[in-house]
């Protein structure tokens, strides 16, 4: 695990190009293991148990998922409707992630074009390609302007830490390469800015704790684990300059879903007056919706990822139960944060305010489009 | 476990009086053991290492390890000085919960007025059981008077399941009897009245999951464990009614030390106008403290307790790693809510507004003291 860098992907192609192949996300840090994906049954399933996870990540893999769904269409008696319905079933894998269905649309819309096999599956394969390259693209350019509102707060304490707290993991393994909240981390890192990361451990599955720690480590980037319940209280003594958190979903008025929690840090900053931010591509718009609390599916999961936590010990991983063995959980996986909490939008066109006119100059072609 | 009612006490003295027993609350769920505490020193571990917690309890502790000191300064040549450094470092065994010192030095106080061993001796058993005693009796005021509370809202949503959110343990195990935040849930579960509570499980050390689940598994309250990432959106979609938690100390104008998370609570029961009510007794009130964010000490514990989770796996309690293993964290252990969030504070002496007027209300002799 010590040579994995950055720039490391969580996602690729096997040589012969039939076999997706994903690290195995349950497992970090304590394990690194690499998953073969050869069907939509598999994608599905690595979605859905968060093998993958991270909005642009799961929209990376569906979209490879659309890929090996043409590559078996040719056994199939209506390849289309096979697609259409292999298409649907990847989509309803997860709720909340709009990429999802974005990419899977995308790449459908792709093959669609092209009637021969040989030419749909080249279809297929150049657009997953090309989405996978927009993202790593995207959360570069996502770096590079959140690089700007890092150097800014910088530039107020000089000789000082920046200290950001972000939540969840929206790292390289939630995207392809850089992540979105950490990829102005990673930017300012490598540019030898003094920045130091409260790293939320972010229950109930730890991504914070698990993943994100693991990539700043091995970044080199200085952190620091926290309980999701800390952040108020850090806050509150002025040891965090800024929040960067990803997202799931955002809405055309700039509200966004995220992992559960993230309401209570935006609250928290709100009440402290420290910059909000929100990092997420164009990918994770969905472009009809104007009300995130009314309108973003939240996603209700397993109640006993919430009473047993995964870890090491001796050298095992292993599971322990919690709560008392007959008391009920609930798991809630998502919640939204209205967009009068979020000090800014970060994506791959700029920065701009939560609100659908600043969207709108940084998107104008998705809001003339129908709503 | 099984015969365990919500009158058990988590502390007595032993039959001949001279050992004072507690259950372990380190072990709680998954095992049921109780610990002898025969010196100061015993007494002092058990606080420091969270055998026993909570606000009532620390202090009902701490009082009878003055008992066990003044016992044991029969061997000593100089017993006033032999018991002031000993309360010295009951005091020191935790900065946060002001229950401590309070109950060490009321103590101290009595024992103080007598002047024969022997006489001494049945002065800090009978303040040490004054003060059990009265902690008892507070907590039954503090659910009479939160019911009224929850009767209210009940009548505002009939024929509805009112529901509660709380963080951490603010049972009897933290108390005595009855708790204080769950002090009102008892006094309405036992009226038959249709209440559900939503169970913060309380990182990084489970009080949630752990004991509060166990207390209301073992007196047959609906409940539901939640990861401390949940409350703000179950707030957003009207799934809590009422806020309760306790406290570790209160400032005379109404800020309250809790467990690490309650401001975030807070937070959102203000955003979605949820009343959030903090239940304690006059014992967690510092008189002399006006500002809780810049006055309250907030203890800093092992980072270890947040990198690892304690639990059960194949019958035996097990701990695992969850970060990566070179990754620091940083375990705050509480945090401050200023009192413009509270709704009202549940006391023996009634409910009043979270402001230094109101609490004069209540406790008017307070306010005659120096402050």
């Amino acid at each position: 695990m010590e040579t994995i860098t950055t720039h490391q992907r969580p996602i690729w192609l096997n040589p012969s190009g039939n076999i997706v192949q994903v690290i195995d996300q349950r497992l970090l840090p304590h394990q690194y293991a690499v998953l073969s994906l050869e069907t939509v049954d598999d994608v599905i399933a690595a979605i859905r148990d968060m093998v993958v996870r991270g909005a642009p990540l799961i929209g990376v893999t569906a979209a490879y998922g659309v890929y090996l769904a043409v590559l078996n269409s040719r056994k199939q008696s209506c390849p289309d409707s096979y697609l259409d319905a292999e298409c649907q079933r990847l989509i309803s894998a997860r709720p909340t992630a709009v990429n999802l269905s974005w990419a899977v649309k995308q790449v459908r819309r792709r093959v669609g074009e092209a009637a021969a096999y040989d030419d749909r599956v080249k279809a297929a394969m150049d657009e997953a390609e090309r989405i996978t390259q927009a993202e790593v693209e995207n959360c570069r350019q996502i770096g590079l302007h959140g690089l700007s509102i890092i150097q800014e707060i910088a530039g107020k304490k000089p000789g000082q830490t920046v200290n950001i707290l972000t939540h969840c993991n929206a790292g390289w393994l939630a995207c392809v390469e850089y992540g979105t909240a950490t990829a102005p981390i990673y930017a300012a890192a490598s540019r030898g800015m003094d920045i130091h990361v409260w790293v939320d451990e972010t229950r109930p599955l730890n991504q914070g704790a698990r993943l994100t720690a693991w990539e700043l480590g091995q970044g080199g980037v200085r952190h620091t684990v926290i309980t999701d319940n800390a952040g108020g209280h850090l806050m509150q003594h002025g040891l965090v300059d800024m929040v960067i958190v990803g997202s799931d979903r955002a809405t055309r008025t700039g509200d966004i879903a995220n992992k559960i929690g993230t309401y209570l840090k935006a609250l928290a900053a709100k009440d402290n007056h420290v910059p909000f931010y929100v990092a997420l591509p164009s990918s994770t718009f969905d472009w009809e919706l104007s009300d995130g609390v009314a309108g973003i599916p939240i996603e209700e999961r397993e109640p006993d990822e919430v009473r047993y936590v995964q870890g090491a010990s001796d050298n095992a991983i292993v599971r322990v139960l919690v709560p008392p063995a007959k008391s009920p959980a609930a798991n809630f996986a998502f919640d939204v944060t209205p967009a009068r909490l979020i000090t800014g939008l970060i994506t791959e066109n700029g920065v701009c305010r939560a609100d659908e006119t600043d969207i709108c100059r940084l998107f104008p072609e998705k809001f003339r489009e129908k709503p």
